[in-house]
């Protein structure tokens, strides 16, 4: 769940709440066009992050698939580290995969209740906030109440929850 | 550059050359046919690699283009390892390339005047000997005529080339 937010009060109310700094992190994402889908249409992703923390860079290929609810943006994901950016990348325009738009946001985690609340400043949108946990199939519903909740101890408002991606935002202005 | 023929002989005269030994690797390797491309037809292949050595186990992904001479066996290659050979194969399927085929060999490599050797044991085929080395577009006529050299002087026919691949081969079959 994301929720868009200026973030010092919400740095406050992590204060208060005692939630655990986990760094930051800086990401650059670039999501790819398929050549056989309109992965859009489908509410599908393809996107490879390069991910730079204190430790150094890493880079992820991650599938989206559609959301499987109405009410949370859960998603079935398949997530891998890859060691080079640069091959992957040709890898997929051989393939007929194309960059559509690159995403670029600073990250501030921290944990609260086993849920992940992320600070975001997204280039060229601004402040965000969002909370995440990862489900199974069972426990959709509870995770995404626990969620809510955490959003709700830091004083914001599920109700406000904004389901569109980043990506989406963007390709919108 | 790939030649059919048992290994023993091979094995007595990369040591009469002063060949190094590489080491030797086991390799399973998944080829996915595409949703949108006819993969065999256009010379292209995408293939997932798990490979174990003395030092564990590792996966790479491999785009390869079609071949770019008559001659030998070049073409451009795009790879990159991988962190999770299961997430990796779950986001092909999901964007619909599907298992195709797999090929099961044991390598055992050599290097001979900055070319590879490898003796292949390949499930279901048999033993092959392989030779190769990276060129760029402006040397392939002459790294080819390296290779070519190396295979002679392994007692080995150049002109006895198998252009197909395992996976070709396999099909074949």
């Amino acid at each position: 769940m994301k929720v868009q937010a200026a973030h010092e009060p919400v740095r406050a109310a992590l204060e208060r709440e005692g939630a655990r700094s986990l760094g930051r992190v800086e990401q650059v994402d670039v999501y790819f066009d398929a050549p056989h889908r309109d992965f859009a249409a489908r509410d599908e992703a393809l996107r490879l992050r390069e991910e730079t923390d204190a430790e150094g860079t890493t880079t992820a290929l991650t599938y989206k698939g559609p959301k499987v609810d109405d009410t949370s943006k859960t998603r079935q994901e398949f997530e891998t580290t890859v060691g080079s950016r640069g091959e992957m990348q040709a890898a997929l325009s051989a393939l007929g995969f194309e960059p559509a738009a690159t995403v670029e946001k600073t990250r501030e985690r921290f944990e609260l209740d086993g849920i992940v609340v992320s600070l975001d400043t997204v280039s060229g949108l601004g402040e965000f906030v969002e909370a995440e946990a990862e489900a199974t199939e069972a426990d959709i519903e509870a995770t995404r109440e626990a969620v809510a909740a955490v959003l709700s101890r830091l004083d914001l408002d599920p109700e406000a929850q904004i389901r569109r991606s980043y990506l989406g935002l963007l390709l919108d202005d």
